[in-house]
């Protein structure tokens, strides 16, 4: 028999990665609770048309569909569709109906749609579990990865913004991670650029070129806004000039007849006012006027935090939409949202080594029997132990202590409880540290105390 | 556009249904963790080969697939698989590499053989993730769910058993849940009762039949005994018996004679001492010569727990094997495992009334700014909240207080915050009991104060 394998782009977590995968979403989800976010989740099957059209046609390529189950050529065939020439994309929708979650703001999106009647706004929400994309797989990027989304819906306030900043600044510091920049655009400053180079109503392909610097350099988005019918000088010196600002008040300067730049700008003073009030470090807060996010959605304020040390990109990003749930036909709930990218903080985390003080997540002791008889009282000590909220492990076969005790070190379990015919006909346990090589019998009391006040 | 939808068999899981799903998984973790079980999480994606021929003719159909990405017609045409002609069964494997996972035993089964070098035996693992079946949904079944699975291998102690035993005895407490029974039985009592009636090397068909007892009643059973060459009153008589018998030392006297069958319920009995031993009440574990339990790789002791007062079935069960890695080329690995269902458990828990207690998990306090002037203190004071982990909502929008109370009061937050211009200026927040109506303006620290020592 082959030896069995995992689809390429897809990990298993076994014991130490799910101590630290669970630090980084119990950080993540403290701090959303902290500011009154209320969980939900959504099914990691969606009907494949809610999710076609919402991410560009790329995106589409990207969703994993799932085969109907049962006969799923029946359909084809009794809508006499020529299986025989009709291309892989065209056939899809005749025998795919479902598809996996390709992000959690579309899943969102259509909750919200489906149940605006029962929602009290404005609703704040938090989401965290896995999507799928048929992604190549790559280093730092995975088929199926874990997303966190926070989202406001029902309100266009820039507190909201404001408050996004700080639990973004409060994770940071919770997971220990210092060397960080939120940086922060407005998408009415991105129209205002396009508007101000003569290229009005190419918005959206200038901010996919803009997108792309970091990535193709100058040169290369120079060429994708002459393809844009931009002079390649006047794109030169846009890019030159986007180099070149000092701050977002030195930005603006240049372009105080742009309205919609001096009203972008404006909510970006204001974000970054608030931001202060509440107590965050602005210092951290950089205004970047290249920064585009790729998602159409975006209508306000974006951001994304970059960390330095690092070469990860970005671990965590979003923005403010007007009308996100219009995709389902629902108008009128404005909103904001962002998402943690738990994988990509994993990977970060691990390569700046802040995993290192993080304890496996172990009992605290191991009962050990001497002798098949001693078996029944040993499981009465465990259940002593258990019963004082003790994580307690029983070694459950009869094999030479020797073992036993080897078992504890490979698992770092720091106390043994030893017990034999003595300790049993004298109701005590022998305790044995296994890293000072201390041994005591005591009683189970004195050994619950001792468990007690070791702390792990 | 159409109102969205979701497919059918799945769910939304909105606050309220996650506080209680919560609370449900938690406490199983927390007794997992308690017993010296480790998590481990494993793709919702594996390899269909690995899935397949591991849960019968049925199971194999009940798989979801998972569509090749890209062309994934150019496979099957570059193979000359004439698509007009081929069935759905046979086009899958040229079409689908990947499927979603089925249960949490064969993924644990496949780690296990993927990491034996690295693991540490015996090894103890829980994992809680969702599992995917195309069954035809109805009431209790869904076509997307939570187990939670707690599996022992590399040992083959009746520890193991009479542990699991006091796990599922301390969730169910943990939970609440009082009414119940857990049916033990033995795979080698099966085997014996066949070859007590001659159904030597039939014994997967007669356990198959035995276990349809709920479902077909005695009759449905008899008919499929005679089918397979058993007398109908030979039938007759073993159900007959199988439902007289008082207790397990009356069942065994009957068999006295049949080595397999007394030596079944010798190990029962072993795991019913040690139960007791170990604290656990046996008065709630019931031998049931009849529980068969489904799945083929069980080769030991067997059970399940059915609960009373709710039509729900069974909620957990699980049992021995000896040989479960086997299915991927290494063997001599025992173990024992069982699993929660855990969408069955919350719907008997919520047609119990037992979540009538559970709080909605809500911020203690909404922040309400009395005009835009205010926002800035009103931001500062909950970052104030915040600092000292007080869970605190801000109310984003300048709109009249009557709303702001409105919502506090539909969303259930028991305090709001009140802040003026009055607070500004005196550095002060006017707190208000929404369920007592009490007011009263404070320090900020005196506020603090009064909500850490309010409990939700």
């Amino acid at each position: 028999m082959d030896k069995p394998t995992i689809p390429k782009g897809t990990r298993d977590f076994g014991p130490e990665k799910m101590v630290r995968r669970n630090f980084i979403l119990g950080t993540i989800r403290d701090v959303f609770e902290l500011y009154g976010f209320q969980p939900l989740e959504t099914p990691a099957l969606e009907q494949l048309s809610v999710l076609t059209g919402k991410y560009g046609d790329e995106g589409d390529q990207l969703i994993f569909k799932v085969l109907n189950s049962g006969d799923f050529l029946s359909e084809p065939r009794t809508k006499q569709v020529p299986l025989e020439t009709t291309d892989a994309k065209k056939l899809t929708p005749f025998i795919s109906e479902k598809a996996l979650r390709y992000d959690l703001t579309v899943p969102f999106a259509r909750y919200v749609a489906m149940n605006q009647g029962a929602l009290t706004f404005p609703f704040r929400r938090y989401q965290m579990q896995p999507v799928w994309r048929a992604d190549r797989p790559q280093k730092g990027r995975y088929r199926e990865f874990i997303q966190c989304d926070a989202d406001t819906v029902g309100t266009d306030s820039l507190l909201c913004e404001a408050e996004y900043m700080l639990m973004m600044q409060e994770v940071m510091l919770r997971l220990g991670i210092v060397d960080y920049t939120i940086l922060l655009n407005h998408r009415t400053i991105l129209s205002g650029l396009a508007e101000s180079v003569g290229l009005q109503g190419q918005e959206s392909a200038f901010c996919t070129a803009l997108d792309k610097l970091d990535k193709i350099g100058v040169e290369g988005v120079c060429a994708e806004l002459t393809r844009l019918g931009l002079e390649e000088s006047k794109s030169l010196a846009l890019l030159h000039y986007l180099n070149a600002y000092r701050s977002l008040d030195d930005f603006v300067k240049q372009y105080q007849n742009q309205k919609a730049i001096v009203q972008g700008a404006s909510d970006l003073k204001e974000i970054i006012q608030w931001t202060e009030k509440g107590g965050g470090d602005v210092s951290k807060i950089s205004f970047d006027a290249t920064l585009a996010r790729g998602l159409g959605y975006y209508t306000g304020p974006i951001f994304e935090i970059r960390l330095g040390g690092v070469t990860i990109g970005s671990v965590s990003g979003g923005g403010r939409y007007n009308n996100l749930t219009g995709l389902f036909g629902v108008h009128g709930i404005p909103g904001v949202g962002f998402s943690f990218g738990v994988d990509r903080l994993y990977d970060a985390m691990d390569a700046l080594g802040l995993f290192d003080q993080l304890t496996l997540q172990v009992a605290k002791v191991l009962v050990c029997s001497l002798s098949v008889a001693s078996r029944a009282y040993a499981l009465k000590v465990s259940s002593a132990f258990r019963k004082e909220d003790i994580a307690t492990e029983l070694y459950p076969d009869d094999v030479r202590l020797k073992k036993q005790l080897q078992y504890a070190e490979k698992r770092s379990i720091p106390f043994v409880a030893l017990i034999g015919e003595t300790e049993e006909n004298t109701s005590t346990v022998t305790m044995k540290h296994l890293v000072t090589g201390t041994q005591e019998t005591v009683t189970i009391q004195q050994a619950i105390q001792q468990l007690q006040s070791t702390i792990l």
